[in-house]
């Protein structure tokens, strides 16, 4: 494409989340448009796709098959996934598809291989933390060596309160995947193994959910990193990641923004949800993937990254049952991913 | 213009700020692009305009009249800007001019009467600290009197180390312009005298200038503005800003980023220059700016605030000779900007 | 005195800050006891000496000559201390003096006389932020040139409320009077001339009390110190002091304490008032000069700093008067405070 | 004894933490006396009495049963604690106990049943944490339940670098001891089981040394505390404690004190031990004590307290060595210490 062509995102799913996207496709990211605007309730396509001069429609397979469509932001639940996934394949199109994969390690491990089998890596998937600056220079800090090897990671990820029908296993598969993949990328290596502590339960948490929890991975190396998660937490949308390392300590997370003093106190306010915290990086993921989708490839990370996480997040919701610790099981990985 | 169309902005000036802009344009601006680079030095504009498909040259009015202009960007020194900014006038076309908006208030004074002569606002000066999240923040406080009335400003603007050629004057010029705006916004008033005060002279400033000063500034309700300016700090680039209001305090440019322990010491880094602290301010000032323009507006402080400022800032400088207080020296507001 | 015997102490003043003494002497200090409480309300002084086998009275000069008694604590109002000061160094008496020294400079003037006719220096001022850990960490800062030579002090100084009666000189004698004397320490040098501004008045301060005030000295080498004092914030109190430095800035007063985040919002809670703020500061200032008082000496700020102090806080009145600056008048140090 | 008499406490065991208590009895604590300083050294005690008029000697039960005595601080290595407090039992002298209690559960146990037999409380243990003022702070807000239940307590402790001869159990029986009764004292119940495990070995720890280790702790309401203890941290000494209660948190240890910007960075210092980070809770600590010994009482952690604590680290050592969760044994608690 040339330089004054734009890229042409079919979007699908259209949801809070697809509603944000494309906001920020049409108002703030340049060098892309959007082409068609899909959901199963043809109602929300409309009202994302208000404004912009592209198809709306409530079949996916259309709009990945939309002659006028360049590439694919995948943001409708994950059991849609996998199959939208294999066509964009066929089709040869970028994809940049929310978080997660698919819903399971089994199919994620499907979509990587047919993706291996294409021989390029199109599929990123939108693990938005990558792209917060606190935590690209974490990241630097951590590859320069600058605090000597990482050995533990101390997380924690709260939310104000959580939505209905969040369940237990959810905790892991929806919450901290994100902690999985940051560790894994924060550490480049793999987490082995999983376990899941309960704590005393909040009495404000839905009833039903162990809320919160302590899950513990063990990385390839043995780096440890502990994650409370707690979505019920009352105060705001808070992640914190302390990498403590061999010469000291880095934290992503602190507390920023305007300082008061008022009322006998200091201080400031919480984001109220990932929206509002990670802003910037939406953008900024947005922005380095519709930049890579034009030349056809993608920026951030990649199917691997997808399955590994769902590999990471099983192991975590077995070992829920079992008290112990659960092994993650990955299948090897294609040369592609390398 | 329709939704597809873009809006195609001339550049003119193309040194170190607007080859920034020019990068801001095409790639993380939507709905704009670049159709017209111009700088006196070919060379320049051909580098800022790499990549994009658009006309080059060194003769700015040429650009302002190139018909495939729909408005302008004006990053060039303050002395081209009131012929520019006339002829932007003439033409109707929206820019978004880089401080100062002109060198002198007397100039400044022209284009305000030029542009109330027009009867519309199409000149937007580039104040970008006003779409900066903290202070956008300070300033809903201070509208909502969530805290009381504003009664002083503490301020600091601090810069590693001045460029080549920076003199006293342009301590207030160049540097505490920014105060001056700032305050008029944040207080929603008039600032009508200034005060210069030199402290003890950094012997780590280049010869012949008094770096830090203290700059004070009275407005219209008797509010007090102190500014700190020290442009060879030598730790990097701080700007603060803390309301003291009558049942609280609030303040804007706390330290933040990623927290470290090392070697005895916690803390974080500081911001190297204002490029790196304001730009998420860049991007919004000039998205929103674009959003306007196709509409033939502006979005954001307006010529009378580029006279005010220019009127405060001359202000400063005779109180800089003088030691005592200097009137703020303005004309009569235009309806137009009321 | 040998090791075994206790420092026999007289309180002249036993109202609230008098009170804190006589616990701290008993309960706090070792090497040192109450031997005679003195308040013109024998009430007074016979709550602050309960428990604590002394001598009770309702006249201070008895106290002073009590034979039982080794050193003087002097904590009444201002208007009673030259004449008791007097009467101690007449007996030779160590003298911890809460500030001010006298309540003008011509009276703390002939105190400094006196104590030089002596030839020895008994009498200590009670500035106490000369104890404070912080203020001692940045004075030492400041005298190793860590960060090169102190260019200008931002200070604040705030209280929740002023207590009735607090008029618009005491903003000065009362309160900037511990900014004085830290400027001098901290700077090593003597103010030379003051400055004051009165800000948009806050609408909750007292009637009569311009409130908010911004005082601005000068000292010999040309450092600036602002400062803000302002009694009615609200919050809480507040004592701030940054020393800007030719290589950097070091801030004394940042927030501190437990750190929640609750109900929206992170921080934590603002000293209530300056003992609560101060109290290690008092302790450690009594601690050092019981210490030095057993020798017959003092160990902090002596008569000079109090008449210095004096000399600037009405300096700082006169300049309320007139909108200018007023110069501090000093005599010649004596030869004993060099 | 009446209030003019000090308390003449014989100090046993004049290391460091002994040399460090002879300074403070004399020199800050009102109301005690050095009577007889003991030490297996009689250097060491000479210098460590020295300026006190007291004993001095090398045979810790002389020190115990000097009729001069009437009260004992124990700062001896732990395995001669046992026949001590027996022997303070047996006279019936208040002792203030430096941690641990006894080198193991089963002599603590005897001791806690010679305590009980006595009918009465009189052994102190040194748990300093409990005075200092921010986790007296955290420990009021968690009673009070102003941030609802505690369900999770996230704890770091850090030492710049480990003594000589520091082993993978004392990671346990001398830093985590520190946890267990903070851990304890703040959730107001017992520990029942505990799990280790062994992060990525820093390259930087001694042969030998797991360093760092995370310690998790479950109580009996099912709270889950976890700890990171790192021995060889190298920056300095850091302790902090996050209560994860329903409606917030509250950190314990944030950074503070003077504040700096400076070649590029912001920040501050580290403490550089634990008497530096303590050193005002020590001094709160004997000053409490002190007071409560002169009525022959404790006023601080209890003997079933040391106890506990070693019942915690003994199942913390087993679960070193398992790798899984070990049992926390403790006896009946008898009635004194309901
Ligand atoms: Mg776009
Ligand atoms: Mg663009
Ligand atoms: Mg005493
Ligand atoms: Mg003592």
């Amino acid at each position: 494409m040339t330089d004054r062509d734009e890229l042409r995102i079919a979007l699908i799913g259209a949801g809070r989340m697809g509603a944000d996207h494309a906001r920020r496709i049409s108002g703030r990211i340049s060098g892309a448009r959007l082409a068609h605007v899909s959901d199963l309730s043809l109602d929300n396509a409309k009202r994302a796709a208000a404004g912009a001069d592209c198809a709306v429609g409530d079949d996916p397979l259309a709009a990945v098959h939309d002659p006028g469509v360049d590439a694919v932001l995948l943001a409708t639940p994950g059991p849609a996934h996998e199959e939208l996934l294999l066509a964009c394949l066929e089709r040869g199109l970028p994809v940049l598809c929310e978080k997660p994969l698919t819903p399971d390690s089994d199919s994620a491990l499907r979509v990587v291989r047919a993706e291996a089998a294409l021989g390029r890596r199109t599929i990123q998937v939108g693990f938005m933390r990558r792209f917060d600056p606190e935590y690209v220079h974490l990241k630097a800090l951590l590859d320069a060596r600058e605090l000597g090897a990482p050995l533990t990671l101390h997380c924690a990820h709260r939310n104000a309160s959580s939505p209905p029908g969040f369940s237990d296993d959810m905790m892991i598969t929806d919450s901290v995947v994100h902690e999985a993949d940051t560790a894994r990328w924060l550490l480049g290596e793999e987490i082995t193994e999983v376990s899941v502590l309960r704590p005393r339960r909040s009495a404000l948490a839905p009833e039903g959910l162990a809320d919160p929890q302590l899950v513990l991975m063990r990385t390839a190396s043995g780096t440890i990193v502990d994650v409370e998660i707690f979505v019920n937490c009352g105060f705001g949308y808070q992640v914190r990641c302390e990498a403590v390392c061999e010469r000291g300590t880095a934290l992503v997370g602190a507390d920023h923004g305007v300082l008061r003093h008022t009322a006998g106190t200091w201080g400031g306010t919480v984001a109220a949800d990932f929206r509002d915290r990670f802003e910037r990086a939406y953008d900024d993921e947005v922005r380095r993937w519709v930049a890579a989708a034009r030349d056809g490839g993608i920026d951030g990370p990649d199917a691997w990254d997808g399955y590994a996480a769902a590999a990471v997040t099983e192991a975590g919701v077995r070992a829920q049952a079992t008290g112990g610790w659960a092994e993650v099981r990955l299948a090897e990985r294609p040369p592609l991913y390398r």
